[in-house]
């Protein structure tokens, strides 16, 4: 697993290292391009100069922000995301980066799927309108850790089904997560003005003037590996564990919005980025409901490409301005709607965006309650999460684990040591192969039967066990048309936990709706293996 | 009972007969004032004429709709707020409207408790700060039946404990409730604009530009009965249930508009009045969200006195615009959050105003799923609401009652035929015997228990009968302080059903927090009835 991982770091390195000088360039659609200047280097040019370019392809035009390298090196970063020749111009407060002019011909040819967008209400879809479901998990410090380590937890990813992860920008600071970073996002020292220098726990001064690339140029190459898996990195920009240890929690208010514009300059040209604005926002005691949203408006302001963006209070805090426009989904933490499918169903019903629950506990050994699920509670909580109509992300915290390194893969990454992680490709495998997104098919009636299109159905037993089942649908499917009498379906038992898939023998026929339900004709029975999580596929078949 | 209810009628009589002269008069806090004036009778004065006046009382400025009541008469109601002298002048079209002026002089004296206000994050209170928590009803139609039924109906309210009503102000037709109503709101014919005659499938004509005076009075008088009773009268401005029958349903924007303006302007000046902007909003199909939006706002605009404001949909559909400030409270229809405590309490989370869920399916005996609940389930679902820290309305439809006419509560009014309706008081006493607002002790992590204030518990098991209980508590009390070990408890055994109180002979003493909870230090059981729908009132006693 190394091996391509050091491939990945060497094709950034090389990028990094391109001439100064590319006034035009072919690009692929979704493929990022870069063009590096040389511009003025004394003062302090993260503070004093302005840097970036107006990007135009016929009737499009974005404003695209440019940033500081350090060494005298400003950068352009731009994403494709429509072929054809883009004329850019730049502008700058520094005359020498003002006016420059050149242009990229983007083929039509894809370089992979091209960002994640909101689809429809509750759904998601790359650029290229491929679907996309998130599968996601969570390793928020990953990508502070040592290469070896960060190698490691890549290898994790690229052996796990996950399309997903959560991650954060700022290092953290957490009694299950102590390692000093690799690198700080700004840079050390103190500041020439007054007020911007920040004295961490340990004596650390950071001039909050002026950012560290080498922070960032790591972070990219943390993002651009998990691109070459397939993985979407949900970027957390602020959280509240720090508390004094370096203080990125408590900084000015400019100096938040210096970051959040700059993080965007450096990151928006990624395809595979999501803004996250915070993880337990709640708990960020220096800030209010209103700096949120003024930080998600500079983000918005900043982004040319309208990456998606979500905020994350702590449990059962649900941010209360959801239904901005720029919020593009949910991305809440909270258990108690994974209890079971009716339940999530229910933030279906009041948020018309895609409701993401990003944390429901996390299976582990902590002592701790949020950390100490069975493989097969959050597996559970997934399917509940999924088959309402939402999406759930996994995390796992095993410490102290008698024969490794001691790392968490929800907080350092590394190794995996649960069981859960091994079912995720599973219920993808099944939730893709439904022609249509999951939902309630009978919304509130029926809390066990969804329906993934006309013809197709999921029904959960979740933790109860019965012998058998009467074959039956509700007469409802979702917003498709009713149920025909005479139809047949096919049902296979599907074992959630020990992942398997059996066809019952029989094809049932439904009769006429009995009181919003249709049964086999013969009223059948399904007889069902005395095991608990059990799902069953239905499927219509040919008459 | 027939006896006050025709008292009321009669004085509302008096009342309206009052002389046009009254240039001052005094008036106790929260009652209704009105003056009446002669003014123009020819054209169209429900169209052609605007009246109003402005009050002012030291700092306070209030811009008061008047309203044409017929007959040249033109009626100006106020509501005083605040007590001392209210100086106002009328404004109008009409020179001889115009200009006039008086004052009023309230007295501290109040009359009532005055209008509802939301109150903290999720509770209501009156506006002389007595708490409010909803306990309503429903019946749809019931003042558009005859007197002899309403007063039937009014008779019901007063033997039952209710302190709301849910109730159209358009008649309903609907399979379940087919009178027509004794009143129209608009005048009998055509009409001499263009596009304004409404023709009803029976025939019959509506002048759109010409509102029916009779029809609003009875409709006040009701009103005024519910006021006498102590109960809210929630009013529903639109509705779905007409589909061609009048067509009320479907009038052209400008109606609908000056229908909202004249109906608060009559109204706003009653105290116990709300406005709920629909039932079922979504399945009004010729009003699309944008129009319940504008509806809204006239509303807000019309009223000077701010009453609650909510909009409903139907079975799952929450309004996307709930966090819009105008909509003072939440007035949902869906069951599955009431299926137990912790999900109720996922919608109090959500929303930052009182959550009331206002349809959750009927005690009755019809085919129709919603409204065949037994009364066990009906109070369960109200238990689980409130014990949630939501509100959960009430409502019974039994058909065909073999020993009385045959008129629905839910729909007409008339007679209860439930059991659920007797058992709304005693959860009224217990919630009301809550030092402070009910909610979950332990947010998501216990659904079983709520608190109401510091050493102040309910715990409520549904439909699960264990044989015993081991004492204990959750360690975090909602954002109160956390247990102290060693504090001693009482605990009540309430069978919620057979409405009984048994307090348990043992005092409990709890010990250190072991795993977020705190046993009995002696780990007593109490022991349970083995019956469903077992409450435990736990309360802290003096050491």
């Amino acid at each position: 697993m190394k091996q391509p991982i050091i491939s990945i770091f060497l094709s950034l390195a090389a990028l990094s290292a391109a001439g100064v000088e590319n006034p035009f360039d072919n690009v692929r659609l979704y493929e990022r391009w870069q063009r590096e200047f040389r511009g003025p280097e004394g003062g302090n040019p993260y503070a004093d100069v302005t840097f970036g370019a107006t990007f135009i392809n016929g009737t499009d035009t974005l404003q695209v922000p440019g940033f500081y390298d350090g060494s005298g090196i400003y950068v352009l970063r731009f994403l494709p995301l429509k072929a054809g020749r883009w004329d850019y111009t730049t502008s700058s407060s520094a005359p020498q980066l003002n006016g420059i002019e050149g242009y990229i011909t983007c083929t039509d040819q894809a370089k992979g799927h091209g960002p994640v967008r909101v689809s429809g209400r509750h759904t998601f879809a790359y650029s290229d309108s491929t679907r996309y479901m998130p599968f996601g998990t969570t390793a928020y410090a990953w990508a502070h850790m040592t290469p070896d380590l960060q190698s490691i937890t890549l290898s994790t990813l690229e052996g796990s089904d996950y399309n997903k992860i959560r991650m954060c920008v700022m290092p953290k600071s957490y009694a299950l997560c102590k390692k000093e970073p690799i690198h700080y996002p700004f840079a050390s020292g103190q500041s020439d003005t007054e007020g911007m220098t920040l004295t961490a726990r340990s004596g650390k001064q950071f001039d909050l003037t002026r950012f560290n690339p080498s922070f960032f140029r790591n972070f990219e190459q943390a993002i651009d590996s998990l691109d070459r898996l397939g993985i979407e990195a949900d970027l957390i920009i602020f959280h509240p564990y720090d508390k004094g240890e370096w203080g990125f929690d408590s900084m000015p208010a400019e100096v938040n919005e210096a970051y959040a514009r700059y993080l965007v300059a450096r990151l928006a040209a990624f395809p595979n980025v999501w803004w996250s604005m915070a993880n337990e926002y709640d708990y960020v005691k220096s800030k209010t409901e209103d700096d949120w949203l003024r930080l998600i408006d500079v983000v918005d302001e900043s982004d040319p490409y309208g990456h998606l963006l979500s905020i994350h209070g702590s449990t059962a805090t649900y941010f209360p301005y959801e239904t901005t426009e720029r919020i593009t989904h949910t991305s809440i933490q909270d258990e108690a709607p994974v209890m079971e499918p009716g339940r999530a169903a229910i933030l279906r019903s009041i948020y018309r965006k895609p409701v993401v629950l990003d944390e429901v506990c996390y299976e582990g050994n902590l002592s701790n309650r949020w950390g100490r699920l069975s493989g097969q509670e959050m597996i559970h909580r997934i399917w509940n999460g999924v088959l309402g109509g939402t999406y759930v992300t996994h995390g796992e915290c095993f410490l102290q684990h008698p024969s490794d390194s001691d790392t968490i893969m929800w907080a350092e990454g590394g190794r995996q040591r649960g069981e859960s992680w091994k079912r995720i490709g599973f219920i993808r495998d099944i939730v893709e192969s439904m022609p249509a997104p999951i939902e309630p098919a009978d919304i509130t009636r029926d809390i066990r039967t969804s329906t993934g299109g006309p013809g197709h159905y999921l029904i959960y037993f979740g933790k109860e066990m019965p012998e058998s089942w009467i074959f039956n649908l509700p007469a409802k499917c979702a917003d498709y048309d009713k149920l025909k009498p005479g139809t047949r379906y096919k049902v296979e038992i599907i074992d959630t936990w020990n992942m398997t898939v059996t066809e019952w023998p029989e094809i049932m026929e439904i009769g006429k709706a009995i009181d919003y339900r249709h049964y086999d004709v013969n009223n059948r029975n399904i007889r069902l293996p005395l095991t608990p999580y059990v799902l069953l596929r239905v499927t219509e078949v040919e008459q």
